[in-house]
């Protein structure tokens, strides 16, 4: 089992959090707030309640979900039992929490939101890490994220082993098909990007054929994404490049398919389904109220 | 084929939707903009692009599309041949774009990352709306959504023919076990909701066994979620329900089981992997360069 | 006197004062702040001030101004005597403000702007809630808000001993006059509801004549709005209606007319002015103060 | 009849209009929008609609509720009969709209809230300077503004003839009972004030007694609010003054003992119940709609 | 050496600092935040830090560098030795920070960034004041401030020992030569002026001749801004102003020519310099880290 | 001249600069707006302007420029005479403006205060471009960035003929003295980052000493920063690197200097004060106003 630590899984930083979970939790409180837990739950009740797991998978997004019951009640009390980038088995308690009742119900949904989502995708993630495991072939995520998650949603493929590429548009520079189609050629288009970005940028070239490959290579970049091969082909193609560029294989990474991908030598794989179409990791609320005084 | 008129699909308020794709589109330009394409794609050129489906499924999210675009550049053209609410077979044009090439690869990317989630949406809740026609049955969401996307989930369970449940925890009373537990049983936790709530509001109670439904209907409510029993149980159920209220059934509805669930005479089934694990629909974005004079 | 506790009165949730707190407090502040008190009260002196009714009234809005108070300084010291659901009388004090003198004084208009405000509205709401005891109707609120304030003003109301009705245009259905003339009719229109709504959402028609009662009775509606009728027409809606829909009545709806409206027998009396037109309850703030060392 | 133009009443910059107007909207519209219009109304249904007084009044808040129209549809057409700062009697149409059914539907109740709110204000405010015709004194307001909305009832005082007193803390100086107090005197007040502000604000000293305001004057003030004073100290108080400050009376300033305060000969008189406390003016939105083709 | 206490500086609100700080903190976290204080620096170390002076100057900006400390780790300890207003030689330590080392690694920046630019300001501002002493003039700001820095700027002006002009286009009339173009002459303008503002609003009129100035003086202004005048003719234009107004020279205002212009017996100098170009004071971060257990 | 399509210099996206520009604007024009113009210009007055260089410079900055006229008044025209990265000398026109005269004197000093500040740093950016010609150095920024402005900063640099160093901490990894320190050396702090960085961040290093540029070079990184080296050492730090990695050079660098470090052979070299400490261009509006009919 890999545990946070040997993960070297640097927390979030809380001003990366706090804003997002503030606009959740106002999205499911509307203009009234929990109207059912006002009704029925006293005002002074308090409750202990666990966070548990219903599936097998690996936790990511236990800080969203504190800052979530925090921002309900900053007395909320949560210890954490398994926390970002460790295993759980189903029945697995994840995290205790403690405090107000009202407060705690309030907050589950958005909690268990976060957290279910962003385990399903270092789930996901850890599933195609395991499935190349003895190979030198790292998983690394795309911008096929989720709008308004991203920063959380590589975080979490960082919680499942994986390594993240790029942020944003703005972070390094792809040259994908059109930009080279517009450009000319590849030469032309890595030639164009060399001009502009400054010595901090790296710059990738999405190649389709080994004659591309060969075009980049003598003209140099940084790493080259060669697109929908097949084994064989990126074989060739990562004994083409020789140590010259850093290889990524990308187009229908199943957990069935990577182990070929990866036996082909090349030094990533970038899948986007690990965080556009990762399930959801079941997680559970469990609680015992105790009416107040 | 359902289209967007037979579903009487209202549009999204154009108010709830321009905050949340602009700061979706911050998030991927991030401080110094997309620089691939600044550096390779001439700032006259224009390009024309088809957004095109790669798999069957429903079409939700394309006025978010369209937001991504128009922000980028209000003069893009956007043409809708396949709009919300239809269904598309692989290789069918969704919608063309045409202007400024720079502006549409730079929205590319945000437009395709709603455009996929929300008809991976609507996709998933055809399938379950599918699997019960012929039935009584309405398919129905959760509050079970990714944060900061409720309303949009929501409008795409709308397209894929489904109705909405509660939108957050203010528009309505649904009390469940933990708040029957601390309110000291069905009957008095309804006594409570009833006290409280003005005459807009509907309550429903989840029940886990016959004898707290018949306590529930005793007592007098709008809707009882039936959860987690089998379709012999939810047939009984119906039966002694004997129309007092409207019955929703939850709890593992696949579309393989959903039928049965169907069969037992149930209003509503409530679902929530149609929001929180429906896989993307995988929707390309294909493109003709013109550099620019 | 109806204390908090009788009323039931839940707390608005601190993640939706804040905020709107916060920005009236920057409204009142500006670019320099209180230039008056930074330059006449020395920055370490302290003081203590008391929150005073200055007229007969029922209290609500002290979460908004103990946040105004904190937000100038987290070190302030609040003591409530007369809580939100609370009647004053002249001279009362409602609560004790402790701390640095500067903090009270920049804080002390913000607190009051919004305390005699959402005071005046309790105490509108009271006015009426007295005027109709001994009846089965109770005094409900409208969309009649002032724009920015619902929730808050929503609150006052109950505060009051009333009952909120919708919170937007999204929680429920009221259709009007307008929407029944382009529908073609009440029970067009109210079928066409029926047809989009989900289960969760309850539907209300406005109806100005017994003819068009009869037409939604008759097709079933869950409340009707009888609009502008005299207390005699009222009497015959609701024997009309017999049980078989909840009965709201509106219109000039004042503390002297609204007794008779009452004797109708409707189950609610909404009025627009208890939010809209409710004058200030006057709540001045007295302060002594000791210069710092 | 006062005109705009003889107001020489300039709009309010619509950059300070835009974001509260749309924070209003989604107020009401929440997360799913006007279910009822979606649910009632074709939408391509267009409609003509009046807004109308029903009530004798001053009007202000058009470019509010124009806001209101334009955000729900940037196709609805506005004209305007009786603008800002014009007076209406019962029956008579402020403004016209037409366009788009469900748009103007929509955007009604946040428009009419703002309207009727602000032309409350500059009705109240009229009265007290009608009642003051033939006198030099002017009527001003206070900070006892709605926390949010201070910029547009300033602007709505001014819309009914009278002058704003300070938007803020920040543009001047007002020395209050409490200052003095702490600082040590009247004169101790005011020299430390005019050791810190900059040669563009004024300041203004409260005095409770004609030897505080001689204590005033001895140092120099540009203002004194002679504040709870009867109408004969206040014209000692005048006598005293002797046009070596600007004066203003503050205190129990209804329209009834406003022409006595005026008659003392001061110069300003000021009033926080015409923005705290003035009821809204009673505005309706009449509409005909025609079903879309 | 004039401290913080002499200069009676009162600190900028708590409330307008922080969500500058916050802002300018996600501005250089970006989407993965401090990535190389990730990798390197273990996440429990521990580390003292002071921020030192490395050349002479006036200190201003010390609560905006606590805040950004502050929030990226509220357990880090910072404590001041030379306070804002305060003067420092090269070597002198301003405060000291004690905690987190990761933390005060990622908020240093910012820190700094914000920290040597106002610290710049005062400085320069200290410039003008020292090369005017002995004169009654003071030395003020102006509207030619950065962008999103307005009221630090100005709080940074008064650390350097000036004064504040007006904070914005709100708080003060100031008539330049455009105006005065337009309005058809300078009496005219501040006739226009005194028409529609209130009493708390100065007037200040710009005037490039003693003609001009005469003018003015005759209707009467408070201000008159002599705009790049020798100092012979400023000494001209104090002798015909005569006590009947403030007087405020502007124009090319260098520490070199500034004696001059206050030796013509003006009351303010303003120059825009102080706000958009002085340099940055350096100041440095000096840090010993310990490895965390 | 060198002419911003010789720079290919991409413009900043409007995305990116809306929220600051309306920010800036509103921090002018405060809740009251612009009472000068709101007195002393009619409403319907147009005006024509100019934006006139009055010193010897590079522009940057017109988009905001043009926004922030844009934001008050969306019909004024404004037609650039010398765009961004073009150069100026005193009384050149670099831009017109045309429309409705208040709206042009209320964007004014926004509009200028952005010009103005942002072409600033692209002249002094210039200065040191200019100083090296005919040597392979290029000038870059760093992080020493006014907090809000980083973008807008980055992009006047480039403009300048500079090249942008890290925009933030997240997209690239620069390793300082102070992670050496803790991390245990050079060769350590590097392998450290390549551990948990993905393929597409590059690392820098910083290093003082030859000992450590070998130690850095030998474990193998992509940009080696020499800080604070003599010319001397820097030319030896260049014949020991041979190709190895990417060289830059920092500290103390002026214009004087410049040549001298160039000659090294370098290929970088940075200068924090191009950004924290250029002075402003003078730019000022010249204007001609025409009453309105």
């Amino acid at each position: 089992m890999t545990s946070q630590t040997e993960l070297n899984l640097a927390p979030l930083p809380a001003l990366l959090i706090d804003a997002a979970v503030e606009a959740a939790l106002k999205e499911d409180l509307g203009r009234a707030g929990d109207i059912t837990s006002q009704a029925t739950v006293p005002a002074a009740a308090r409750a202990q309640a666990v966070l548990r797991a219903r599936d097998d998978g690996r936790v990511a997004g236990l800080d969203l979900a504190r800052c979530a019951f925090r921002l309900m009640d900053p007395g909320l009390q949560i210890a954490v039992v398994h926390g970002d980038g460790q295993d759980v088995r189903p029945g697995d308690v994840i995290a205790a929490v403690e405090g107000n009742a009202r407060a705690i119900l309030s907050g589950e949904r958005v909690a268990l939101n976060y957290l279910g989502h962003l385990s399903g995708i270092a789930t996901a993630t850890r599933a195609l890490v395991r499935a190349t495991e003895g190979t030198k072939a790292k998983i690394c995520c795309t911008r096929k994220t989720t709008p308004g998650l991203r920063a959380f949603e590589k975080y979490a493929v960082r919680a499942g082993g994986g390594i993240n590429h790029r942020f944003g548009l703005d972070d390094g520079i792809l040259i994908k098909d059109n930009h080279i189609a517009v450009a000319g050629g590849v030469a032309r288009a890595i030639e164009a990007a060399k001009g502009t970005v400054g010595h901090m940028v790296k710059i990738e070239v999405e190649v389709d054929t080994l004659d591309q490959l060969e075009e980049a290579l003598k003209i140099g970049v940084d790493v080259v994404l060669l697109d929908n091969m097949t084994p064989e082909t990126l074989a060739k193609a990562v004994a083409l490049i020789d140590g010259r560029a850093v290889s990524e294989a990308s187009g229908r990474v199943t957990a069935e398919r990577v182990p070929a991908i990866a036996g082909s030598g090349v030094d990533f794989i970038s899948a986007g389904w690990i965080t556009h179409s990762a399930p959801c990791l079941d997680i559970g609320l469990d609680i015992d109220i105790e009416p107040g005084p």
